[in-house]
């Protein structure tokens, strides 16, 4: 999976952080998602050990993180400013979850700057904030407990932010292959001999047996190297029951 | 958003946890996601006032932890077990991403139990504990730089559980009972005693044998009933080897 050149387009803005580990933490979750622009309104401790400590192996968005004094300065160049929100506000702006606003906000950063700003720990954004956003998001929460930690909330925002921009990709390929169902049947066949031999299916009175282990065997998608060792098993049983002893490299 | 019923079927599971802060920001992310349900394998200091200090108001969760000594006692009663992977590994179980992880897990828990496992913070889950899972899940990471913190990761896995269960309200329940993580164990007992006594296992040198008849079983994802079936065949085996007739009523 290369790096969809969307994520370099959004800017997470992390307004009057009180904890610098947050601000770390933050970083943190934004490499891992493949986002790097981040911009600081008044951090109240940065650069701080407890950032750099939080950030693990993404000290280098700390060290390329711009420090702003206002929030316009951070979202200078953005052409789509979605605030984030715990809570249902008066006078709000439209209000999306969090899957929608990256959906949104990936298409935009197709072509233009698109920032994601978050408030404090204690209050979120206030009002004079928000109104310099054009759409709120929220992670749909637990109402009895909605207090996501900051970068807990970044992490959310910037894996549906990669997810969206992967959506495309696909999962890895099968690493074995696939038995041919020639194969299979061959398998079901031998099973089916072999459950009449050691008496616990009856052919006068198979009732859903066989269908019933076709059904599990179907589920699981065999690969070829498992029918093998299947009829392997098989075969041991069979000799087993006649008194042949196994072959010698067993 | 009422909370919905699944989420009380599912259990967070961390394995050999370090840092007991982390502990406590895995609860937090669980609860503001509305689970509850947390086991710990042999945490490294449990309790301890960093896990409380990050827990915030969710320690309750820490209360009612259960702390474990070994990771079947945290699985007992669980139907599906998803170990979480931040990396392919060698003779991987079927590997899917969180959402879809996500997808099957609030499908089983309409019903049983599910378990997600997290491995340590520094190497993740061990060979011993992945062999324990149905199947793996990952978070799609950028590849420079996939090392999420682990209550990041269970912040991710939370709310996917979170947003699927809210949207997924009307999808259908598994139509059979799954079988329990105990009884699939019980099975893969019996069926290594049984290959060793027709010959097919040598318990001296028994190769990748018993994983790779696991990987197989667990992509299928049992059935209690299938199981049932499984261990009836291995019983007939090993009376037909013994010359035991079957029961009349075959």
């Amino acid at each position: 999976m290369n790096k969809p050149a969307s994520l370099d387009n959004i800017r997470i803005v992390l307004c009057q952080t009180s904890h610098p580990g947050n601000i770390g933490a933050a970083a943190r979750a934004m490499k891992t998602m493949g986002l790097s622009d981040l911009a600081l309104v008044n951090p109240k401790k940065f650069p701080h050990v407890d950032a750099t400590a939080m950030a693990s192996g993404a000290t280098d968005l700390l060290d390329g993180a711009r420090v702003c004094g206002t929030l316009p300065q951070a979202l200078a160049g953005c052409s789509l400013v979605i605030g984030m929100s715990a809570r249902r506000r008066e006078l709000t702006h439209d209000l999306v979850d969090a899957r929608e606003a990256a959906t949104r906000a990936i298409s935009v950063a197709s072509g233009q700057k698109v920032a994601l700003v978050f408030g404090t720990e204690m209050s979120g954004l206030s009002n004079d904030e928000l109104i310099q956003c054009q759409l709120l998001a929220m992670i749909p929460a637990n109402p009895a407990y909605s207090s996501l930690n900051l970068a807990a909330a970044v992490q959310v925002l910037a894996y549906e932010l990669r997810m969206t921009a992967l959506q495309s990709a696909e999962l890895p390929a099968p690493e074995f292959p696939l038995a041919l169902h020639d194969d299979i049947e061959g398998f079901y066949a031998h099973l089916e001999e072999t459950l009449v031999r050691i008496g616990f299916l009856n052919p006068l009175s198979p009732k859903r047996l066989m269908p019933r282990l076709r059904r599990l065997f179907a589920r699981a998608g065999l690969e070829k190297e498992e029918v093998n060792i299947l009829r392997g098993i098989l075969k041991s049983m069979q000799r087993s029951q006649d008194g042949i002893p196994p072959p010698p490299d067993l």
